[in-house]
């Protein structure tokens, strides 16, 4: 059977703050600039998970899209949408939640609950139309 | 001379908590939902400034758009990019900082310092890709 | 109390055939073209639907956006997502489901459900993404 | 019958040079900066003309979107797409290319075109995603 | 000589039903949820086809864009534009019109119209803007 | 530590001829059709720079997006934004400026600057909404 790549997209709300407790506050001020503002900001995230697979001859479906779109919102959104990512998500409270960081949580969000193994892709997030972070479990 | 319609478009990226002194906490909740959560969230909201006038017949220009664009930045951007509205902006202390409430603050900001009188016809602002907000100073 | 105009953007997919009872077959193909091929074909159909109003001091609000999203669902989304507007829908059996008129239905099955009168201002609905239809309720 | 706005997207490639003869050189500079760089630049303008009128009760239509892509093509695409609008086109020998006056000059081109009078309503002019201008005929 | 990618994107409206003729009515309706609707429904599709190859040291293309547009007109545009897969495409009779089947039978309707072998790198289907298929001929 | 893809999107409008010195009037005129009008024509190119590497521990980066943004305006929009590619840029005296070629040109401008090697995964250029080409520096 044909092998297929499927991409669902999501969107969410959160605010962060860039800033490292290995840094000091200069530090953290030259590197992270105006993301480590102490009260932080926010953005619009645009999450776009893919699976790849082989295609079920019965359904014509690499996995279907309504179960996709349910574990994404389960297992990511409920997370994180409309949180603060430092404040709210245990995780940041050492990993600095940047774009790549965040994209990797939510690999590991994700992953064990999909139906078969090696049946996620790519972790793709767009923190604004200018900035975005690609993970593929490398 | 034909009269127009002259838009520059500009992004930022804020926090904010939808949250009113004057509501019981039930109430926040009920009207705010997932927006009243306490430690805020965030968006890329994207402004869109629109001038109205007629056009300079040397120039060919309503208003000069590397002046407009340097008076957004200066008077509303350098204000609440990477900021959160509640904590950081005195005026949102005691209103609410709804999409409306912050298309409203933003006139304000702006219209002081374009270079003539009845010019600002339009904040457009949207803080998400389904809600967005308009105010004509009406 | 300023006033503000509200958007709230929702999609859906339906079909649809451009064919009118009172023309002839040949006088239909010519007038509708493509759009007239007897299966029918479909779209993405992308709705902007706009209240205009002041804005409440209290909650910051022109109207809930939660309650917009949900009027919006039930008397509109409901109706016609995963349709085909000509078989599903009494209203196009002799209306010609043109995005004039299908914008023209989503005004009055939206505004009898809305909270107060004079408060829908605009519904605006995209077939494609070089086709749109304006209705204000002239 | 209902009234209707209806718009018809379109898209051209142009080049230009904001440069007036009535300035001086330095003048030109100063006010065009950047666009007034000798060797001209070039956008992918996004063009959107939008007609107002009744629906047609037994097409459903303002007007045939099948006409209005043609007319626009021949009017203004045929004359504005991949030239450069100072060398080609002899309205831009005295008049200065900006947004304001080309949507000016799309006006012009296409209204005579139109099947009946006071039909077209608004031509708007997206020079880049940032800056956008509106001419209504006013 | 550098190999470069080279992607032509285009956009096609049809309807379809989800329904396989080997499941029963009710695993229909399970399995495909809304997009059984027996009348069917439709999508504005967004394909984008990407070759890959050598620059021509002369033209510096990977293939002309015009001819690749005209390919794509006359093996997948004209024969999936306004039509219902279903119904219009005899190959859809046995196979659910999904995306992803949807994707492979693009790449088998264009791939031997290409001026050469190999040439022919991916079909991306967007169904709507947060559902898309990938098909890279594996 | 996990190996990401961090993208940084940015746009720039120039105008450039398609016209190759090797090739005759009439053989330009049909390879290149209206690409090929003598005074030129202009885009706004959308550019999206990619790095690949592993994640800073300490900074949650694969590397600061503040510097990717100077580097790439430093190498490559200073060279090319607001000018005509064709007579600005030397490179293209010879080499046709396709999509193609600016993506290759663009990759050796911006390769050198950044501080690591190994770190530039791909260069994608958006031509048109409808046209792009990839350079992965195979």
């Amino acid at each position: 059977m044909p092998v297929l790549y499927l991409t669902r997209r999501a969107t969410f709300s959160a605010s962060h703050r860039l800033h490292s407790p290995e840094l000091s506050e200069e530090e953290n001020r030259r590197i992270f600039g105006r993301c480590n503002h102490p009260n932080g900001h926010g953005h619009n995230y645009v999450l776009e998970v893919t699976v790849r697979g082989e295609i079920d001859p019965c359904t014509g479906m690499v996995m279907n899209l309504s179960d996709l779109k349910r574990i994404i919102q389960e297992r990511i959104l409920d997370v994180v949408d409309h949180k603060h990512l430092n404040l709210d998500l245990p995780v940041f409270q050492k990993l600095v939640p940047t774009t790549e960081n965040l994209a990797v949580v939510c690999w590991h969000l994700l992953e064990p609950a999909l139906p078969r193994q090696n049946l996620l892709y790519e972790i793709k997030l767009h923190e604004t139309e200018n900035n975005v972070a690609i993970y593929r479990g490398e």
